[in-house]
C-alpha cells in the first residue's frame, strides 16, 4: 500500500489527434500523441477540471504510483492528492507530457511521418504557445469547456501564464509558482553551456545518436549536474551538505571528496537513465524562447490585459533561478492590466527546487486558493 | 607605441629553485621553475617590492606588452603601471606563474622528472600553501627581506591572506581583492560541474592527451563558459547584452540567437588555445582546498591572531561569485583577531570581473592605500 492522501495507482492514456498541427517555427507535425493521466472525478457539469503543465523535466506522471511495487511517486506528489492543495477528492486532474517530450507523447524519440524511423533530431524545436495550443486541442478532446485552473511550477508556471493570455475564455484561474515573465539573460546563459555540453558530446553525433547505437550521457549528466545548481540556493547547498571534506583532510584527486560532489554526479548519473537529450535541448529553447509580451510589443501589461483568469502567482523566498522579484514584475504587470491576481512569497529553505516539496505556508496558502476554485466549480 | 601609463615592453625571467619541495599532498618535486616578470626599480633598501598573485586562469603577464606588436596587455593593466594603484614609479613589482600553472612555472606542461616527458597527469595538485611556499623561495632569491605588499585578486586575494597568515614577517601588507576565506557549497558545485566537463571528455584520456596527440578542449571550454556566467552578475549580463533575440525573432535552432550566447562560446573558444585543461583542473582544487582555517581548528579569528601585516579587503556590489559578504567575513574576523584592517565595497558595474577593471572608485581606494604603502617602504 502506499501512503494515505497519495491518488494511488494510476495508468497513463495516450491519445492521438489526426491532423496536421502548426507549429510556431513554421512547421507542421503531421498528427501528434500525448500521453496524459487522469486523478479524481469529473463531475457531471464538466466543470471541475485543472490541467496541470510540467516543468523542464517533468512528464504526465504527476501524481500517484504506476505499481504496487514502484517506489517513486509522480513528481508532484506534494501537492497532489486527496486532501492536497489541488485535491483529487474536488477536482479532475489531468497532466500531461509535452510534445517534444521523451516520456511518450510526440517528441525526437517517437516514429517520425514515416510512422517507423524515430524523428531525431528532425523534430521540431516548439514553443511554450505550442504547448498551448495542444493542450487546448487535449481539452477539446476531453470535452471540457473551461479549466477550472491550470496550474504549474517554473517553466509549468509559463505555460499557465500562456494559457490565460493565449486562450482567456478557457481558464477560469491560472497559477504560476515559482515562474518568470521571461528568461533573465544569466537564465538563458546556463541554458546555453548545458545545451553546448550536450551539442558537442561526441555521442551526440549531429542528434543522430540513437541510430548510431550511441547516446550523449556524459553532456546530458553535465546539463543536468549544472542545473541542479541552480534548483537550490547558495544558503540550501551549505544546509544541505556543508563543505567540510569527507575524510576530514584533502585527498588530492579527482574523486569526490565534498558531498556537493557526490550529490552532483549522482544526480547526474540519474539523468542520464531516464531522459533524453534531444528533449533537454527542444525545453530549453522553450524557455528561452518564452516571452509572452513579444507579441504585445514587448508590454507585458498589453499581453495580461487580454487574461481573464483570476491569477495566483507563488515564488520562494530563496529561488535565485526564478526569484520572487520576478513573479512580482508579473504581479506588478497584472495589476497595472487590472487584472486579479494574488501573491505570496513563500520563506522556504531550499530555493527553486521548493515549488515540488510541502513546504507548510506554500500549501496552506495554495490549498486555501484552490478550495476557493473548487467551491467556485463545485 | 602602447599607451601611457603601461609599463611597455617587458620580458619574462624563467627562474630555477634546484632541490626537492615538499609539498602538501605528501609528494615532492625535484626542484621546480617560476616564470616571473618584474617591472619598477628595486630601491637601495630592497623595501619596495610587491608580489602580485593570480587567479583562477592568470599568469606571471600582469602587466605591459611582450613585444611592440602585441596589442594585449598583462591582465592586471588596469591597476600596474606608472601613476596606477600599484605605482611602478614607487613599486619594484614580481609577479610570477604559479607552480601547476601552464605559462611556463613547472606544471603539467612542463618535463617531468626525467627531465624530458612532460608531467602530465601525475604533475602533483597543489595547494595555496604550496604556492606561498614556493613565492617565498623567490622572495628570497631576489634578496628581499619583506613584501611590502602582497596583493592579489579572487584565488590571487586567497593568497595574500596565506602569505599574511603563515609567514607574517615577510608582508608588511596583505591586499586580498573579491576574495573569500574559503569557498562555499556553490562555489564547489561549480568547480565540480568544470571539473567533470574535463575529466569526461573522451579526448582527456586520463590526462595523457598530449601524449595521444589531443586536448579536451571541449570539456575546457565548458568549463570556461561556466565560470564566465559567475563573473558577471545577472544584472551585469542584463546590462551587456540584454536579452532580445538577435534577429528579433526566434530562429528554432540551436545556433547563436542571443548575444549571451556568441559571447559564452567565444570566450570558451579563445580560452582553450591559450590555457591547459591539467592546470585548469588544478587551479580549481586549489581553489576548493583553500581554508586557511582549518590549520586551526576550523577557526579564522585564531588563524587571522598569527597576521602581523596590515590587511586591506576590497570587494565589488555586484559580484556574487566571492560575495562583499564573503570579504566581510574576513573583515570581522581580522577584527576578533585584533588585526589592522580596512575594507570598501565597492559598486561596480560588473561583478566578480571588476577586480580587473579600472572602476574609478576602486582605483582610487586602492591607490590611496598603496600610496601610504609606498611612503612607508621610500
Amino acid at each position: 500500500m502506499h501512503e494515505r492522501g497519495s491518488v494511488g495507482l494510476v495508468r497513463p492514456e495516450d491519445i492521438d489527434f489526426p491532423g496536421a498541427f502548426a507549429l510556431d517555427c513554421g512547421r507542421s507535425l503531421p498528427g501528434f500523441r500525448l500521453r496524459i493521466e487522469r486523478y479524481g472525478q469529473l463531475n457531471a457539469q464538466r466543470s471541475n477540471a485543472v490541467l496541470i503543465c510540467h516543468a523542464l523535466s517533468g512528464d504526465h506522471h504527476a501524481a500517484g504510483y504506476h505499481s504496487e511495487s514502484d517506489r517513486k511517486p509522480g513528481w508532484w506528489e506534494a501537492c497532489i492528492g486527496p486532501g492536497k492543495p489541488i485535491d483529487t477528492d474536488r477536482f479532475h486532474v489531468v497532466s500531461l507530457n509535452n510534445l517534444g517530450g521523451c516520456s511518450g507523447s510526440s517528441g525526437p524519440c517517437t516514429p517520425g511521418p514515416d510512422g517507423q524511423t524515430a524523428w531525431g533530431p528532425d523534430f521540431p524545436i516548439v514553443t511554450v504557445r505550442d504547448w498551448v495550443r495542444s493542450q487546448d486541442r487535449l481539452r477539446e478532446h476531453l470535452g471540457i469547456e473551461r479549466w477550472a485552473a491550470v496550474i504549474g511550477g517554473s517553466l509549468g508556471g509559463m505555460q499557465a501564464l500562456q494559457w490565460a493570455i493565449d486562450l482567456p475564455e478557457r481558464v477560469a484561474h491560472a497559477v504560476a509558482i515559482a515562474a518568470a515573465p521571461r528568461l533573465s539573460t544569466q537564465n538563458i546563459a546556463f541554458n546555453e553551456v548545458a545545451r553546448q555540453a550536450i551539442l558537442t558530446d561526441p555521442d551526440y553525433c549531429e542528434g543522430h545518436y540513437a541510430r548510431e547505437g550511441k547516446r550523449p550521457a556524459r553532456g546530458l549528466a553535465l546539463a543536468r549536474m549544472l542545473g541542479h545548481i541552480t534548483y537550490l540556493s547558495d544558503a540550501a547547498m551549505a544546509d544541505k551538505f556543508g563543505r567540510e571534506l569527507i575524510s576530514g583532510a584533502p585527498g588530492y584527486s579527482f574523486e569526490p571528496e565534498f558531498q556537493v560532489e557526490s550529490y552532483l554526479r549522482y544526480q547526474g548519473s540519474q539523468f542520464i537513465d531516464k531522459f533524453d537529450a534531444l528533449t533537454y535541448l527542444r525545453m530549453t529553447k522553450a524557455l528561452d524562447y518564452f516571452d509572452p509580451a513579444r507579441d504585445y510589443g514587448g508590454n507585458l501589461v498589453d499581453a495580461l490585459k487580454r487574461v481573464e483568469a483570476r491569477l495566483l502567482l507563488l515564488a520562494f523566498s530563496r529561488d535565485w533561478r526564478f526569484s520572487p522579484a520576478r513573479s512580482e514584475e508579473i504581479v506588478r504587470a497584472a495589476l497595472r492590466a487590472g487584472r486579479d491576481v494574488s501573491y505570496a512569497c513563500i520563506d522556504s529553505p531550499l530555493g527553486h527546487d521548493d515549488f515540488l516539496v510541502p513546504v507548510p505556508e506554500y500549501t496552506r496558502i495554495f490549498g486555501a486558493y484552490m478550495l476557493r476554485v473548487a467551491e467556485e466549480c463545485a
